[in-house]
């Protein structure tokens, strides 16, 4: 049932986390651990920690980069201890668990954990379709990294329980097909000037949350890139024909 | 909300268990710890695994036994990594969670954890009304003790939330006026000879089930204790005239 789930867990500091991560993992039926860029792994407090699930250790895919632990996703859960001032919908794992387990049927799913310190940072949020809060004291309210991963996976236990298969109506693109989308996005918005009065990484921020709602199919992407091509050329054409009447200007 | 909620651990045997247990309580808002008997403690390795919950270590009552630990409390909830052979319900933590609340808004309540590896006794199990197991792979089911802690912390969250002030239509009995009852009627039995074709542990805890689902008030407890002391004072006046007429026959 979890075989499309994959948990990864970013830029984590102790090993020893790692380890009472994959065995929150195992006791929930969860198998498919990532790390982008662990501090330190293989290591034997990883092990120690694991208590039985090395085998969830020995099978985990070390990464360079979060776009290298989401390749093939289609659709990513963000953990966030904070709650932002943030467009993107915040989500309790209660709501959230049920729509990881939808999306998981028909393609990779991912549960994305930030560091035991500072959490995500806004970029790699961005890359996430729901974000998902714990609810918790709000004078204490860092839970220990394994923890997280133990209430989620009870959480997609829970929803097991008493999922019904629902084929969705639409197939959103994948990670890479969206990162695309992106990056053709930013460097249109580059050339056809837009950034000049805004600051470029926060608007990247705005639309990638304008299309993680939206969830794009990957023709819908391929509309959307046909749009921005069109809109550098035709920038490109005016750019020559203005070059063309005004030789004498200096072209920015 | 949760002050009248204790979460007692029994006879854990590493204290960075009990500090991760400490910090899991307070990022749910849970402040009241209790140990029975713990290896060791306080110790430095719980100190180190509490990160900021030093508070609620330092709170923390050590108890030598089960009945001092719960003292006071009038329900308990014991959980159990088993989903053992017996007839005292055993719920998930989701239906336990609310459950819990509603009994704690009247009067002291307790979460009762066994140890790492062996859980609780099948004793400390028999003093519980209710029994929870965390629903986890059957291949792989041993929760980290504060992990388990954890996600009920969560549920009790949870439950909160949907929380509806209820009067209960019964104030059941105390831990120690139950336990007077079940020492009267081991007492009783064991007089009037019930036990001789019978285990009188295993009848005890089957006795003790059957009161933990009936939940009588004070005012039933003394009736049902009046009744054994007029059953053993009606043992001894049979057992006295019986021996009125046959002076010569030996009383066992």
């Amino acid at each position: 049932m979890f075989n499309n789930i994959r948990i990864v867990l970013s830029h984590t500091t102790h090993p020893g986390n790692i380890g009472a991560a994959a065995r929150a993992m195992k006791t929930m039926g969860l198998r498919h651990l990532y790390l982008i860029n662990p501090r330190h792994f293989p290591d034997p407090q990883a092990d120690a920690m694991a208590a039985g699930a090395d085998d969830v250790l020995r099978g985990a895919v070390v990464c360079g980069s979060i776009d290298e632990a989401l390749h093939g996703v289609a659709f990513t859960v963000a953990m966030t201890a904070r709650l932002r001032d943030i467009s993107i919908e915040v989500k309790t794992p209660r709501a959230a668990a049920p729509l990881l387990l939808q999306q998981a049927a028909q393609q990779q799913a991912a549960l994305l954990f930030g560091t035991e310190m500072s959490g995500l940072t806004n970029e790699e949020m961005g890359k996430a379709q729901v974000l998902v809060n714990i609810p918790a004291n709000p004078d204490f309210s860092s839970l220990n990294l394994a923890a997280a991963v133990q209430v989620m996976g009870y959480e997609l236990n829970a929803a097991a329980q008493n999922y019904v298969p629902d084929v969705p109506e639409i197939r959103p693109a994948t990670h890479e097909q969206m990162e695309g989308l992106f990056a053709h996005l930013e460097k249109t918005l580059l050339e056809i000037g837009f950034f000049t009065t805004q600051n470029p990484a926060r608007m990247m921020q705005r639309l990638r949350r304008l299309y993680a709602r939206a969830r794009p199919e990957p023709e819908e992407v391929n509309i959307l890139r046909g749009i921005l091509s069109v809109t550098t050329e035709y920038n490109a054409r005016l750019k020559s024909r203005y070059q063309e009447e005004h030789p004498d200007v200096r072209q920015h």
